[in-house]
């Protein structure tokens, strides 16, 4: 499966939120990171976000897609997260 | 077409960005947006976008499908764009 996650949490609470999305995505913009992972993984990512995050104060969205054939993407502007988004 | 879009814009020019992409599409996260929109109005987005943000500082994410039939969604902690979102 594919997941795009977006996060919007508390300042204080974003490099922990990053360090573990980073270690099942890849990161695309500021708070956007996505890729191909495993429904075992994806549990896991969530499970350990949840430990983390302020359920009353941060939010974690996630697109999920059964492959990333489906999307296309654009960007306008600068291209944040340093990985190489294809046009 | 079905679209999401995703920004990470200075926070001065938020509420412009903001209030552009709300005549399009509908808010479901602090900055994250998404709707069916169709592809003449989607180009107007962008038009009317390139017009506010600075390319060099600021950054607007699209994700674009054919269906929204082909995404799923779930959240963690807040909804924070007030409107429903299906889990």
């Amino acid at each position: 499966m594919y997941v795009i996650m977006v996060y919007d949490v508390k300042e204080k609470r974003v490099a922990k939120v990053l360090k573990i999305g980073r270690r099942y995505l890849t990161r695309v913009q500021n708070s956007v990171l996505e890729g191909e992972i495993t429904k075992a993984n994806f549990e896991m990512l969530k499970v350990e976000l949840r430990d983390v995050i302020e359920e009353e104060e941060d939010s974690v969205l996630f697109y999920i897609l059964r492959t990333e054939v489906y999307i296309e993407r654009e960007v306008i502007g600068v291209e944040k997260g340093g990985e190489a988004i294809i046009l």
